[in-house]
């Protein structure tokens, strides 16, 4: 673990650090916060994955709030996810409050076994919580030659169309698909102009955040990360976003038996259960068509888009996905920059446990 | 068949025309054109029910396009869709080049008589054609206790994001679910910023357009209305519009087998066949919770968004499909206000067909 000079003039406000040793000392952290061992690495892996990948709102940055979750006993640590209906293509999946990585994880890996018995599955998911990133999840089932589908409701994020009080969450969703010789095609979605996580990582950056993000608590555009935390966020694509959060809301939510719509508390929320929901399809594309034609045919697809002359400004083209294949790389290869705000919240967080950290600031 | 005094100042650009008689008349115009007759009426419902919700855009606008696709053969006119493979809960359908209204139509009975006996059914569709509004189909699927899933691709519409070029359709999804005592909840979205017609709207009135909307024909963001029209169309919400328009077309084309990206050929291409593929899920709710339950509480759902305090200039906040709901109501009542230039256009389909036109300009 090391502070590298390549970091250059940011050296003061951010560290340098590998993805390996960031996720064994995130799984000790997680473990020693009461997570099995087994259940650690999953959503210590989940985590810093998302740090890879350059989603760092959705990386280790959230361990203080998860380790919040799980103390308080609003996070059941010990829960294990249960089958609670099985139809054969169709399940029910009971999360006993556990991490929502770890329900998510569960729900994914049987859909996929069951689509590849029947083709298709989809399976219904309650009493979960905050899963993290939902592309971890649907690229397991895109390695797998399936198409991977996975909604989640979430807290409160957004008004509904026309209103002014957060009332609909963020209800991220997330395909992917194989895309032969490339990195899986992935699309994650928030529902919102920006994912919620970027207001919290522009606030700890002490960064302003763009007009159209967010409405401040008077319902007043800002570009004060500090105001629109306490404001809304805007749907994306004005109607069009609260439309689809709400849809992911009714799939994940009303569908599951599970709370939906203000009944669901967030990640940040250290003393509520989740409640949250999600719903899961996977495919299996040999069922439909050889999977070694779907894959050149995506290969097609993807030649295609790059073909594509170059607007104002962009210096590539890119499919879904790719950009976070291609960050993977490069921080796997150089480290993973974390703000000095994370790294110093991880102190805390081994202090409490009395764990050696490699990563001391 | 009536012009009516309540049209009021818009008399000379409108014409007042009753649903009933107006899908009469286009069903006997599809005929003429060569479609079977119960063909004919389905697709004349699907025209004017888009009327009806005030998707004016999709409506009977479209018949001079529908029916020179089929008098050039690019659409087969007496294909009879296939079911080109059968395994329970997952199946394939061959459209035969038939009109895209009726190979959804087929696909949707299918996949929901599936998804009753299996709890989930997803089908995938390839050789159709356009099929005019997604939530025709899908509310087919709620209408009988399901959620229904339904998305095609479609002609290139928008570059791929960083690009210049069309080379992505619109690509539109819906979902629809019951909403107990109201009418069904129903998403129905394309995956472009602003449908090009506001962009000539603002030429008209000499107004800029925000930026987001379109490229100029050199790739650069523009604000100029007659700019954007030489230039392209950008996806909704920036990169996410593309992401999604892009899996679309995965699941529509690249899994069907039909053509997808630069290959699918527009309804207003009277020549070439489209070679649209589609891709259906349907659920039975019963399957997986009480359908009374889901109604009940997809009533809660929409009593707690219409709690929400107003924003400024908003009178009501509504829930996704409600809008078509209440605009179909008052339609029924009163009449569907044509444009001239549509009443004008069916005169010629009359003249052509010999056919008694009862709402001849």
């Amino acid at each position: 673990m090391i502070t590298d000079a390549r970091s250059g003039p940011n050296l003061e406000n951010e560290r340098l650090v590998q993805g390996l040793a960031l996720k064994k000392l995130s799984a000790e952290i997680l473990n020693a916060a009461g997570l099995t061992t087994s259940d650690a690495e999953l959503v210590a892996d989940t985590l810093v994955q998302s740090d890879l990948w350059g989603h760092q709102s959705h990386g280790v940055l959230r361990l203080p709030a998860y380790v919040a979750r799980i103390k308080s006993g609003a996070v059941n640590a010990a829960g294990k996810p249960l089958i609670s209906l099985d139809r054969g293509p169709i399940a029910a999946i009971d999360g006993a409050g556990a991490m929502g990585q770890v329900v998510a994880n569960t729900a994914m890996h049987l859909a996929s076994v069951r689509a590849k018995e029947f083709g298709v599955s989809a399976i219904s998911v309650r009493n979960s919580n905050h899963f993290g990133t939902a592309m971890y999840f649907t690229l397991s089932a895109a390695r797998q030659g399936c198409l991977g589908f996975l909604a989640t409701n979430a807290s409160p994020a957004m008004p509904p169309w026309g209103g002014t009080r957060k009332a609909v969450g963020t209800n991220p969703w997330s395909w992917a698909a194989p895309a032969g010789k490339h990195p899986p095609m992935v699309l994650d979605i928030a529902n919102t102009a920006v994912a919620r996580g970027k207001i919290h990582l522009a606030r700890q950056r002490a960064e302003p955040i763009p007009f159209g993000w967010a409405l401040d608590e008077n319902g007043r555009a800002t570009t004060d990360p500090e105001a629109a935390l306490r404001g809304v966020t805007l749907p994306m694509g004005g109607h069009k976003g609260y439309g689809i959060a709400l849809m992911m809301d009714v799939l994940s939510g009303v569908l599951s038996g599970s709370a939906f719509g203000s009944g669901v508390a967030g990640p940040f929320q250290s003393e509520k259960p989740g409640q949250v929901g999600h719903f899961v399809i996977v495919l299996d594309i040999d069922a439909f068509i050889p999977l070694h034609e779907f894959e050149n045919r995506q290969e097609e697809l993807i030649a295609s888009l790059k073909q594509n002359s170059l607007a104002d400004g962009a210096t590539e083209i890119l499919y879904p996905g790719e950009r976070e294949a291609i960050l993977e790389a490069q921080n796997l290869a150089v480290g993973i920059k974390l703000p000095m705000e994370t790294v110093k919240a991880i102190d805390i967080l081994c202090d409490e446990f009395d764990l050696a950290n490699p990563i001391s600031s």
